[in-house]
């Protein structure tokens, strides 16, 4: 086949929205959200229509210790690298349709795409289906584990809860041993790309297309608990009091003033609070806090850290409370592959498609599998910049956008050379 | 028999010990204290057990719609008003051992006594459990069901929940209905007299050994939501959250400060939060609060009640966040009777004992009771002050002081007439 055949390829529209809005279902929430946190029973169902929807298609399929599912084709020579397309069909709690739904739907397009056109690529291709990029458990636990940068630490003391997540290991059938031994030699890996929406209003704003991911915030997480006496909450004078909740509150204020006074590219979270024993009549003895905070660079990461830290152990003193804190997981901030990124604003160019290269202020998969092969990533427009949240839209013409801007770039990748090699430095 | 012997009469401190390390295993914690929320299984299997000594006793025994437990002693001539002496053995969640249930086993102690004793009085005597006086459910609910005082919108909207009250009323045979329908009729009660830890420090502080309860204050609870945008906590920017943590931990803040500078009297309390959807990496879509707060004075509830709201919706319109205001309850402050307080000093006073005239920051069943009969009660020193906790203790000799006041001041109550008449006003 040509390159001018490949360059007029598209992905079939009608069958990736077929595809779009029966994985909604899957967990759906009244609100026209999805609820499927990693591992549990809708994340495990979407699992496994996707795993039914690739085997009726022809395609392979495997899937590893860390429960990471993928669609394969072999349209590579023997011997040949993978390139990994993918994203993930866990959702946060309650959150939207759009967010790691559409890349892994667009990679199985892409996979048909070439299936059926009988194209053969210097590289096979593998659409996968990373476990547990949202952290509910650990955050890009399946894609870490599959790049070797898995900290065993975190599978100790995940982020959200080491019940919880054994809980889901037994759901799926996994451990903390077959997790942590599911790394891929990068030798085996061209590379990874990933289509995504954006969680940000920043192309939406723009009028633009397509977003070319430059590089990925890293984050920090923590659970910090304040520490009083519990107490009657009559008898007990306004001054004797050791109120858990105070210092929560304080340092949750003005940690948000600490970011916006000196951290102009990072933010933080407070996403939770746990008060114990929470009830009205007793002065809390302890309050939980869920905290994240996130910079695009590792040094500001670390001050921002530091300052946070110190920030919770001034307000616990103010308030003569004792201070728990509990790491909870880093991700490096990443930079994708220069080359990749400018594959995908050939491809975009090519479609007639406008582009802005741009940040990434999430997390993803990409970053884990930056640290071992070319990765790249590519956002489509986020309605209202609304994320995490069952009011995520993406306008349907974007998301076709978006999967065949993803194709283009597997054919130019592929174009490359007979290697399709990027991977000289990794 | 004569007022002198009657004035030697004393409480079995052996049997009352043996009944309260029973009782103290039920609902045990490991930390020492108890877990038996209003209607829970360890609240109803304390109140069996009850039941059980009451009989086991030879003493009657009633309960009602509202599921209050009597043991009952048919000491006065037919047709006399009964003189009620009670407390509660519900606790608050993870709680101590001493609060309500010294005054129930020192209620049955009286009556047991009374009966061995053989003592003839103007009054029948009655030893009562009252539910849910912690307000799990409602707070007072007994008591106000008994007192005819019951909103029953409290019922349709209570604080812990319209189906923790669902499921606990299921669990212990009640309705709605049968709650509001049990009302006494106050000309056939002589009066209600209650024992109680002080749940503050100031009898220790001062070293008296019981303190006579002036009055009680007033409390109001209601559950604050605030309410803003869930988003992606890592690619929307901080000046464009709408983060609902912000304002309920800014209301946490300032609610204490306006207290401690405006409300000498009062307490404010925010004892619990909830946090929606509530994970590390979604900014807080709404925050509901548990706000409780309490006056001596029915006029200064009034206004502090009017500022704390002002101040909610100052802070939510301060973050651009919604407010939705939820009315939970409210005790309205209680006076006890002069005459009553009066026959608790001279029965302090017969015993040697020190004591002192205090209001109480805590609310109490005493506080239902005052409204349609004379009431009174007496504390015995709470050490340090801990309270709702595991840590609260009194010391053994003090919680013998309290139920010997108690019998003391019976014996006195029943010697004023022949119909042992404090009722005139009620």
């Amino acid at each position: 086949m040509m390159n001018v055949a490949k360059d007029s390829l598209r992905i079939d529209q009608t069958r990736l929205r077929a595809d779009f809005e029966a994985l909604a279902q899957i967990g759906a929430t009244r609100d026209g959200g999805v609820h499927r946190p990693a591992l549990g029973e809708a994340h495990l169902a979407a699992r496994a229509w996707f795993r039914e929807r690739a085997e009726a298609d022809g395609l392979g399929f495997r899937t590893d210790g860390a429960g990471n599912h993928s669609a394969c084709l072999a349209c590579g020579p023997p011997g040949a690298p993978i390139l990994l397309l993918g994203s993930h069909l866990d959702s946060v709690p309650r959150g939207g349709r759009y967010d790691g739904a559409l890349g892994v739907l667009a990679a199985l397009e892409v996979l048909r795409v070439v299936q059926e056109t009988g194209l053969a690529l210097p590289v096979h291709l593998e659409a996968i289906d990373f476990t547990d990029e949202e952290g509910t458990l650990v955050g890009l636990l399946g894609s870490a584990a599959l790049a070797g940068t898995l900290d065993p630490d975190e599978l100790r003391q995940p982020r959200g809860g080491r019940e919880v997540l054994a809980a889901g290991f037994a759901r799926a059938g996994l451990t903390d041993e077959s997790v942590l031994g599911v790394r891929r030699d990068p030798a085996t890996l061209a590379g990874y790309l990933e289509l995504h929406v954006e969680q940000g209003a920043r192309l939406v704003d723009a009028g633009v297309d397509v977003g070319v991911v430059t590089g990925i915030v890293g984050y920090c997480s923590y659970r910090l608990t304040f520490t009083g006496q519990a107490n009657h909450a009559g008898t007990t004078s306004m001054a004797e009091r050791a109120d858990a909740a105070q210092g929560a509150c304080a340092f949750t204020l003005r940690a948000r003033e600490l970011v916006m006074a000196d951290y102009a590219g990072g933010v933080v979270n407070v996403g939770d609070m746990h008060f114990s024993p929470g009830a009205y009549n007793i002065i809390p003895g302890a309050v939980a806090l869920a905290l994240e905070f996130r910079s695009p660079e590792a040094e500001t990461l670390d001050r921002l850290e530091a300052d946070l830290l110190a920030l919770a152990r001034e307000q616990a003193a103010t308030f003569g409370l004792g201070l728990e804190v509990a790491w909870q997981g880093r991700c490096e901030p990443a930079l994708l592959d220069a080359r990749v990124q400018s594959l995908i604003a050939q491809a975009a160019d090519g479609l007639g498609l406008s582009h802005v290269s741009l940040p990434s202020g999430a997390g993803h998969d990409a970053q884990s599998l930056a640290r071992v092969c070319p990765a790249g990533m590519l956002f489509v427009p986020s309605v209202g910049g609304v994320s995490h949240s069952p009011d995520e839209f993406t306008r349907w013409a974007d998301c076709v956008n978006g999967a065949n801007v993803l194709l283009q770039t597997v054919l130019r990748w592929a174009r490359l050379d007979s290697n399709a090699n990027l991977t000289d430095e990794y």
